[in-house]
């Protein structure tokens, strides 16, 4: 039984961060790289062309909302989740984890999983670590997820810690659930931010027989100290792991460098999709809100160092126009120009990786988009 | 000074069909056709290149709420319409006098011209035939149209009439108001369903110098009989004067074959539009609701016989899904059909008219979508 990915990664010198490739049986993915979020099966606005044509090399799509709504046994039928939502790249998926305790009601936990009610129709539902394999083995993603619990990190200590703990038995149970030669799966840390526990389930999910390694649990409210703290304590624990590892639900342009310069190969974030369709565009000046009424006269492109359909084509007087009319085309212009930035961001990260230039790749971003921190972070609600 | 169009027609020997070809500034446009309708400076959820490979040769903006938002002067210091939305092909827009007497509040109509409030924030404004044309030189539109009266063609004969006769002196202001050598000018023929009055206002507008002339006040809920027996009399009183003739609103696969027939060469519609985000394709074997449960495991395209990207690339499965999930993909994907659908359809019926096939393909098109009407008229609204 060959590895359903492998991965090659070399140091580049700029602290821990690495320069690699992943390869899954839908393509190859460059990293670091920044995985947009489908979550129903699309990419919200995108087509799959618009996919492509933003640079995406792998997306991610949710156990939680497709178990849902088609229904994962009805995307098996139709061919998997790759012929479904006609995207061939490769696609990760979550294992339902998160969205159960954000965005499911009436969550009660339990060693053996979860039961909870849909927030769709209230209908009642149970995830557990075979199941959620289970569900992704029928989606036939190239990257699986372990089932895990969220806890809110600002809990008691004991309720985090045996959080962690049933975390842990529940990667054993994924592993044991996996399906076979063509699906990966990944370990998650859990442990929120102590680093004690931090540092104990980087080593226990490391001593698994995991194709990858995700940091669950951050970007949740803690500050950006907080964050930053955590993903040493997990690299050192992790050292040399030659492991892809992903941090899951981050992606600012500010949060990337930290985590890159900390190891972490993978990212994947709702924030440059949901902010585009509030009209929040991430541009090489910094952040551009197209909902302010001095761009209703604006001739110039969003980002005119932005080679996307949008900025080639049209003006910000155009798109702060399609906002105020609450235009359908809005939200996809934006949408596209802001995955394009993300994509073509973490691209000119890789080059800095390359030619030793990261350090002043940051600092510019910084200088555009604020070093203190965005106040942009996701609420600990649905991605 | 040039003329701003030119348009050669020659008889198909079907009825009073005609198979055209009208040149403008922006581009040809081969008659019969139609023209998807732009309301807000975008055909609803589609970009520039969504329409291109929809093959659209021609769309319609409107005149009345480009003025209320984002403003005809704004537009006009951006470059025009056509380079505000960065469609480069011909464009058609109306008077406003529609949407000022269905969409306008407290319209009130004098001799000079109607004062109404806004439906966005209830500002007062106004429109008359010079204003409105100065709007339309302002957008820049390759074809501009009169400024008329709408009324309900049940209202009692003397007030259909009233409207009809200052809908006339409106026709000769507007001409008297027109901008200049690169903008053409249609004028309206009203009248309601009386065929005495249709007969009185076509002669009227025939015998004034516009480039084009259209009928207005159809598809307001009339029957399709008396929307067929008022284009006949119409047909009658224009003879073959060599104008484009084009009838305003109409735009459903049955509706145009009784309409060609009639010598009708444009039509637009917000129909196919509309109908798409609601889930309702028109296809080669008529129409489909995605709504319907069924369609979830259907792994056919929505029409095998359409080339559209929806079609080459998506089942009904897929689309159902996303209307479900209120995915904003499934708007657009649906919109790109049905524009692809009608605008294929009016390619078909040119074909049929040169090779003398119009009656079969109007038996074929009846067939399935039912001959009696298709109940989806649109109501006396916005478009």
């Amino acid at each position: 039984m060959g590895d359903p990915v492998s991965f090659m990664a070399r140091p580049s010198g700029v602290g821990s961060a690495r320069l690699g490739r992943l390869e899954t049986p839908h393509g190859g993915i460059d990293t670091p790289q920044f995985m947009p979020v489908g979550t129903q099966a699309t990419v919200k606005s995108l087509s799959p062309a618009d996919l492509r044509a933003s640079g995406a090399q792998v997306i991610l799509g949710n156990t939680y909302h497709l178990a849902l709504r088609p229904g994962a046994e009805r995307i098996a039928r139709l061919g998997g989740l790759h012929r479904f939502m006609a995207w061939d790249g490769p696609i990760l998926t979550d294992s339902g984890g998160f969205q159960v305790f954000s965005l499911g009601h009436l969550a009660r936990v339990d060693d053996d999983g979860v039961t909870f009610a849909s927030h769709i129709d209230g209908s009642p539902h149970r995830l557990s670590p075979e199941r959620s394999l289970e569900i992704q083995a029928l989606l036939g993603s190239d990257i699986a997820m372990a089932f895990d619990q969220l806890i809110d990190p600002t809990r008691a200590p004991g309720q985090v810690e045996a959080a962690m703990e049933r975390t842990h038995r529940w990667a054993e149970r994924s592993l044991s659930a996996r399906s076979g030669a063509e699906q990966a799966l990944f370990g998650i840390v859990q442990g929120g931010i102590d680093p004690v526990l931090r540092q104990r389930s980087a080593a226990t999910i490391a001593a698994l027989p995991f194709d990858g390694i995700a940091i669950g649990g951050l970007s949740v409210g803690e500050s950006k100290e907080a964050m930053a703290s955590t993903l040493e304590v997990v690299a050192a624990a992790l050292g040399d792991d030659p492991r892809p590892r992903y941090l899951m639900g981050v992606g600012s342009p500010l949060d990337f460098f930290p985590a890159v310069e900390r190891g972490i190969d993978l990212f994947d974030c709702v924030l440059p999709t949901r902010v585009a369709r509030n009209g929040q565009l991430w541009t090489s000046a910094g952040k551009l809100n197209l909902r302010n009424a001095r761009f209703l006269d604006d001739p110039r492109p969003a980002d005119p160092h932005c080679g996307c359909e949008t900025c080639r084509t049209h003006s910000r007087a155009y798109l702060a126009h399609l906002f105020r009319a609450g235009e359908l085309l809005a939200y996809r212009l934006a949408t596209l120009h802001n995955v394009t930035y993300t994509l073509t961001l973490m691209r000119q990260i890789r080059a800095s990786l390359a030619d030793r230039s990261f350090a002043s790749l940051r600092d510019a971003v910084e200088a555009r988009y604020g070093v203190v921190g965005s106040g942009e972070k996701p609420p600990l609600t649905a991605r």
